[in-house]
């Protein structure tokens, strides 16, 4: 291979900026050049290209969001629009592609591979719920900056003695939920993974202020119910008046945590290597502190499972 | 006078522990004992007094809240509340009362005072919305915080090129809108004092569209409308699709800036100051850079302005 | 059990504070009570005890430092002062110990246990230097602190195209400077691993130079030589001048990141469930996002091996 | 005037972005078109020019450091130097030049003005000592990030009981190490304007030893004398044994706070408006919360002076 190019898609996430360097300078390293392309998938079907040098990643590692932009692109579930990014790539003699996002992405990445066009996913994005990695580029980062924020609220609600019920981003994955509320010392956190029980969040409650802990924070997945829903809930069955913070897209910004900044660099440099070494169709992640490669098929066809464990923990600390 | 207390009551702010701390070194210094007073006006009514040495105030300059907490206690208003306050302070030896906190903590002050209790009031409120002085112990710090949490959002704006609106603090006061849309380079601003003016929001919009810069961020204050309202009617108009952050609570906390502390510090001194030379019915201020104080009645009747000069600059800046 | 003592030794660790934390509440979950234990082995030494409640534990899972304060006290190597240590413990009924610190404190808990009295110990260093263990509390957030550093470093660093060393801490474990080479996007990275190559570092600065890249960020670990003397060398051998920026304490103090707290949550719970089985004389720890225990020997005899995978890589990825 | 160039000279600090944004903005507003010159002097002299438009100051604000770059350029004060950098002007069509730094840079820009070009300087540097403007663009942000370094520092000295020197930046104006002195609660300030009394020092080191607060923090500004050296003579004469943190470069670096993007603004918006209506040879500043231009020959040969109150109200506090 000759030539390779990487584009982001999906939702942005910390980090992805060092994912797109490490591509660039593992792929120089090897002598092979990079192309980036702008927009996500519909920059694909345009042709909107740019041959990416070193000085072009300089000064990026630290910042967040994405360089080469991202774009929802619906169309390009079709046929004729992959053929045309295929089509756009190989007149500019472009051999294979890296797509750094979430598993919506990867599919668009698996209908290219099946069409004939080498592709390799790193996974990008904030919820950590790709099948077959542990972690996910912008998780940390997103991480930290929820426990930042609830860092602040609780300076607030320790003073007024108040209950805050924190919404946080994950749908389908309770992940920055689960860990925030572990990092964070929340007293109750509600993932879509398990039930709640409403009782015990109450008992909860009442048995902080019984031990004259007057303050409470609770944090909420997006994905379980809003965080005004959960308060008005709440406050009817205690009489307790709760506050409501949602945290909303500062979760997806900032610069990236190291820990995001060191996958990011291997990941990206392990992409490279799969294309180079002949893979295709393939996602990498990280699975017990080692880099390795797999199907993205399994990617985004299997199960991200979040570590239940942190569940239980959290329980027993928060008691 | 031998023996002082001090209070915080209101909203939080990032600063009034370092205040707190400025009252009780300050003190010492001159010999004078302090009581802290917990939950404030409610602990003043419940005799809730505990005698601060400078152990307890070591080692909280940099927090954010406040150690003496801070509690709403409508009851105050009356006579027989505020009789039975300065009783309880009368049988502890305490000759004067340094109260921090927004304008109702004020009126609670030159109640007492009224009363002929001695009292001095220190801005304590990230709104900046006191009259007769330039800046309140917060305001910075939230202020901070502000453009933080929007260079985040930026991010994401500029990696989707999104347009989003942020819904900041202030209700009557525009202040934290007014400088963080200066500070953050927002492409407009709405403040309570101020008409705003939708075909030119629409305008701007459409202009940096025009220009193929693609992102927006708009910045409004609560108290002009919520921010989620704001999108819909903009939408409505415009068919672009916008975001909303609410930033919320996390505005009141984290660790004070470096002006909110040594500001702290300076308002602090100056209580215990006016205190020990008489004073009372007195707030403390800055203005000029000089730290001075004034009647109470003037901060909690008169009218904090904005400087609306940054409003102008504001808009010629984000053409 | 019915009551078990904790304690901090050793160099402090952003975390350690979240795992006297949970150690008090695993513990209390339990129905065991937990005595703190000031100024690690001296205050055992000296009977400096304190009950732990759950509200002694409040509000510290976001503190830097440790609450039971930390203390060098080489006499503990003495037996009469081990003895000595574990009279006190007993008259106490204190049945078990717990202790936070890096390998020398590890030894103190070895040689109590040896004495008949179980003791576990949780890895507390921001070193990362613990063998057996894959992190230790601190280590996250220490890296986070000194990649900060070296963003802002490298604002200075690109504006006026210089060239800078930063010295980072590290004596044996090159940890730090490893990460952080990779997470900042360092030109060259020197630990105590592995030999460094003076030809190298000066072949990478003049490649940039000749490309036109101009600044140049070198980590050196403080266990390889002072940051000012690789400044004098390389200034001899390159005509180039370098500035130096030695980070120094900063790199122990912060509130930990998302990552520590987690880890020191789920170690101080293990630590208690290790004592509560009849534990004594092991080491708790992360293997493959397993909490394990391990013996305390082999904690400080074996060698924590640096992840010299990444070292390849940073200087593939700084081409 | 139709054309002005902009440039930053001297020590980057934080803002110079946004005074950069601020100038091509309010210039674009009035029509008028904007070259930035990279490299300081030397740019200007080599005519290393480039048309900004508003594109190529987007997404800036909020960076550290200078896009245009800074250089030092000792052979400027020639003649033949200053003039092929008028006539490198005059053939691009360029009316106006703003200079942005401290006060080495104000020289080259009256000598410029001496010599027939307009020019209109704007306080950019961390040190605050710039005559005639209160404060100068970054001082509040290196601020900032000094008291977050002591706070971090604050942890360990708490944790371990220890004392600690900080060096910060300043070589002939005190106001880093007096304002953060205040802020971070430090126990005694050393600043080039004031004799410090080594008596008293150690008396308040003795006196915090009795009272049991083991730990403390001396700041000292690197105009004063090195740490090092402070520290070596502290030891001899008490015996305490003391650490040092030199903070250095981390001290320029970092996105820009709020009040330094504010003031920014402010400032580039003022430049502009001064070079338009005909000023020359001037410097603009803030006074009393009001933006003002003056003489720049006021600027650098007269004398910033710092605001001692704040030194004695340090001592006061520190108790």
């Amino acid at each position: 291979m000759k030539k390779i190019a990487v584009l982001t898609s999906g939702g942005d996430a910390p980090g992805m900026n060092a994912a797109i360097r490490a591509v660039v300078r593992k792929a120089r390293f090897h002598g092979v050049e990079v192309v980036g392309v702008y927009h996500g998938f519909e920059g694909l079907y345009k042709g909107n290209f740019e041959l990416l040098d070193l000085g072009a990643v300089g000064g990026i590692i630290q910042r967040g969001g994405t360089k080469l932009y991202s774009a929802r692109f619906p169309e390009f579930k079709e046929d004729e629009y992959q053929l045309k990014a295929i089509e756009n790539m190989r007149e500019q003699g472009i051999e294979g592609l890296v797509v750094i996002g979430g598993d919506g992405s990867y599919r668009g990445a698996m209908q290219l591979t099946e069409k004939g066009f080498p592709c390799v996913g790193i996974p990008g994005t904030i919820d950590n719920d790709i099948a077959g990695t542990e972690y996910t580029i912008g998780f940390d980062t997103a991480l930290n900056t929820v426990i930042d924020a609830i860092d602040k609220i609780r300076d607030t609600a320790t003073s007024h003695e108040n209950t805050f019920i924190v919404e946080v981003m994950g749908r389908a994955a309770g992940d920055i939920a689960l860990w925030a509320g572990l990092a964070a010392g929340a007293e109750s956190v509600l993932i879509p993974e398990e039930e709640y029980d409403l009782e015990e969040i109450i008992a909860r409650l009442e048995r902080g202020a019984a031990r004259s802990k007057k303050h409470s924070i609770i944090i909420v997945a997006e994905g379980v119910m809003p965080g005004h829903k959960l308060a008005k809930i709440l406050e009817e069955k205690t009489g307790i008046q709760i506050r409501v913070s949602v945290l909303g897209h500062i979760q997806r910004g900032g610069a990236p945590s190291a820990q995001d900044r060191v996958l990011a660099g291997r990941l990206g440099a392990k992409a490279v290597e799969v294309l180079l070494e002949g893979g295709s169709g393939r996602a990498v992640g990280i699975r017990n502190h080692t880099i390795v490669d797999y199907g993205l098929r399994e990617a985004y066809e299997g199960n991200h499972k979040a570590d239940l464990s942190l569940y239980t923990l959290s329980k027993e600390l928060s008691i």
